[in-house]
């Protein structure tokens, strides 16, 4: 009963100080941190530090081959520790000219703030510093121990997390780990795990010019080459034919296979028509979407070029072509693994000749256990403060860095916040609706004290 | 015995006016003609029109869907008629900084003029009107009835030609038809014959948006379907698969057998180094290249495109791609009955959504007896003025508009001239030199005065 009591008087905290919050917000979101252009950056990172002091975390600073990150710890009553994942860098605020209100000038209109990063991140920070500074003023101290990592490079796909997780793992222990968000309609959703990606460029080259398409009978055409080659990488079917890709493939789990089953089916026709598409893939029926999109890996053509691409007629003989190939990844594929497998099947098609060249950093899949404390403790808070079951997705479709965290620290993660799908994060007037900053502050000071409690 | 002196008179003549000749060719590439970007045309059609008459042919000026042609008519003594083709537009100077001087101010160098369109095809003009003049100074007369077509569009692929000569069969009805030029490297080339051209893009659309690429399980692509479909057009064993592309090839005779055999190995080890290439198309050796290069009809990707072909990492399912195929046909190939054949594969393989794009006027491929009376005058010509055999390709492997003559009005055309292969026609500092120019004359006064005499 004390819990219930004291998680009340929490809350009672934050809605007091309501406005505090949006002030650390507008003061976060004034300062630029576009981490692509890289201006503000380092401003930003002492601000951040700063911010986690004042809230009383004892903090530090690492320096990276990239953006700084700043790290910052607290003991709380427990023996628990929670693990909080954030990043203050923002996407740049191209097109400009498409701002109601400037992106760097935080601006209160109809109940939201509009400004680039006010969701994604730093509305999302803010909301994590005022449940911790509530428990602080209301009882003194945390229900749990947190850790706080917040790093400069996620808008730029995050090459510094996984080398700093794996470097720090003393360090960084704890019990499970909220990462930095997750887009809603209405409640909180939990999202677990991750698909990896590789990501590579397929380089054909037969000549060192492009011949007139006279010779066409007895000079080797790269676009062909690069044409045929990738026509024995995936079938019209979409089966890919690339031994061992799927040699790692875990396979589903009963409990995940329950979770799928509950999974509603897509809607497509509504998809069909905004899209004016043709089919879906495989003429696959809207029920069986799902299960598709979350659980099967990939082999996709992201571009593809060679020879003459403009307008009218050029007759070439093309010398060069080239295409950008990303594979999504499940677990326990490995991105290295998978380009060992393509360059080996290139060679023994008889493509040795095509280079296969790493475009980045590969990222690992994950999943995380969709029964775990932390996973629980989420939903707990979810039904407190929003009064309803959060949406759990046990197959993050995008490539975050959460695998770092499971993979190196060996705990579980949850992607969960603030953030809305009407928040235009990386788009022109991206804004977060003050209520949702407050409510999502309760959200975060239930989940620290329904971990804390278990 | 007197058509021996006569022409040694005319040719002596030729030799006393040789300054007019470069003066003349001076007039004609100061003023610029480019087709492309339509500079000059008027001006020139109208000069050439002058000069025509100067020499005292009878002219008419033909208005076309394009830029207008300049038609002229000399009875001659004997009852032959032979047709000339030229054409007074010229490619553009660009890039002009690169030219010693300036393009269209014709300078006297070494013993060369240089100037755009000295050699193509203002000379080859030149020598052709010096030669008529020769012979009408001389003899008062030509030994052959002479009709001339200039046209002023041939740097944009001759659209108007076709039609032009189909409309007009009465007018140019003649025994024989000496074509523009031919690059030589010592005495001039006889070229008979050329390729046909179908250009076409195919155009695959899955989706009016790129998609994230994190949907790649349940979209189609576009490049891959464009793949999917070109690599059933050719085997990567360069067979064609399109069903009936091959129906209408004419077996090549006993005849161009003999002249294919009598064609010199090309030099593999010089184009392997000079062009970087790995191998020639299906390994082949030095010796089965210019059989191959000659006779084979093809199916080229010229250029192919779809999504993100920028730099770095962009992850997104391509909605649309496309490629630029040209395929160079051999008699008696038909381009509409090519692209039907394509388009009925696509269909038969399941890629009815894939657009087949026709790209412009194709061109009929053609083949000219190598043994018909034109050939061998220009043959006894060049023993004449050259002291030696001219080589014969009987393969033309470009794809100019010769087949509407041969189509049209059923006569055999050689294509022979000034040209050197180092004029560097299309490319800055084109030239002409002065002695190529006069022998150049003295050659076509005795094609006129041998096909005469046939």
């Amino acid at each position: 009963m004390r819990m219930e009591r004291g998680l009340e008087a929490v809350s009672a905290y934050i809605d007091a100080h309501s406005q505090k919050a949006v002030e650390d917000l507008c003061e976060l979101c004034r300062q630029p941190s576009v981490s692509t252009t890289h201006v503000g950056i380092e401003e930003m990172a002492r601000l951040i530090q700063a911010r986690l002091d004042r809230a009383g975390l004892k903090t530090q600073r690492f320096e990276t081959t990239h953006n700084p990150i700043i790290y910052g710890e607290l003991k709380g009553k427990g023996p628990r520790t929670l693990l909080f994942y954030n990043h203050y860098d923002v996407q740049p605020p191209d097109p400009v000219e498409d701002w109601v209100s400037p992106p760097f000038e935080p601006t209160l209109r109809d109940g939201h703030v509009f400004a680039r990063g006010a969701t994604d991140n730093k509305g999302n920070i803010i909301s994590r510093l005022a449940a911790l500074e509530a428990f602080l003023a209301v009882r003194g101290e945390l229900p749990c121990t947190v850790k706080y990592m917040i790093e400069g490079n996620e808008e730029m796909s995050s090459p510094v997390i996984g080398p700093f997780v794996e470097g720090h793992r003393e360090l960084l222990a704890a019990d499970g780990c909220v990462w930095e968000d997750s887009s809603s309609e209405h409640v909180p959703v939990l999202a677990l795990g991750n698909k990896g990606i590789l990501y590579i460029e397929l380089r054909c080259r037969t000549a060192n010019v492009d011949f007139h398409s006279s010779h066409a009978p007895i000079y080797e055409n790269a676009a062909w080459r690069l044409v045929w080659a990738l026509s024995t990488m995936k079938d019209r079917d979409e089966n890919i034919l690339v031994e061992g890709f799927f040699d790692d493939v875990a396979p589903l789990t009963p409990r995940e296979r329950e979770i799928l089953a509950k999974v509603p089916p897509y809607d497509g026709a509504h998809r069909r028509e905004k899209f004016d598409i043709r089919r879906f893939l495989l003429d696959l029926p809207d029920g069986k979407l799902p299960e598709r999109h979350l659980t099967s890996p990939t082999l996709n053509i992201a571009g593809i070029w060679g020879g003459y691409t403009g307008k009218g007629r050029k007759t070439i003989v093309t010398g060069q072509a080239a295409a950008k190939v990303d594979c999504r990844l499940v677990a326990d594929q490995d991105p290295q693994k998978i380009m060992a497998c393509i360059r080996r099947h290139l060679d023994k098609h008889g493509f040795g000749d095509i280079e296969v060249v790493n475009m980045g950093h590969g990222s690992f899949p994950s999943k995380s256990d969709p029964d775990s404390d932390i996973v629980k403790a989420c939903e707990r808070a979810c039904r407190r403060v929003y009064g309803q079951d959060p949406p759990v997705n046990p197959f993050g479709t995008g490539s975050t860095p959460v695998w770092s965290v499971i993979r190196h620290l060996k705990i579980p993660v949850v992607s969960t916040g603030v953030g809305k799908l009407t928040a235009r994060t990386h788009s022109a007037n991206e804004n977060l609706k003050v209520a949702d900053l407050i409510q999502g502050a309760k959200y975060m000071a239930a989940i620290l004290e329904e971990f804390g409690a278990t």
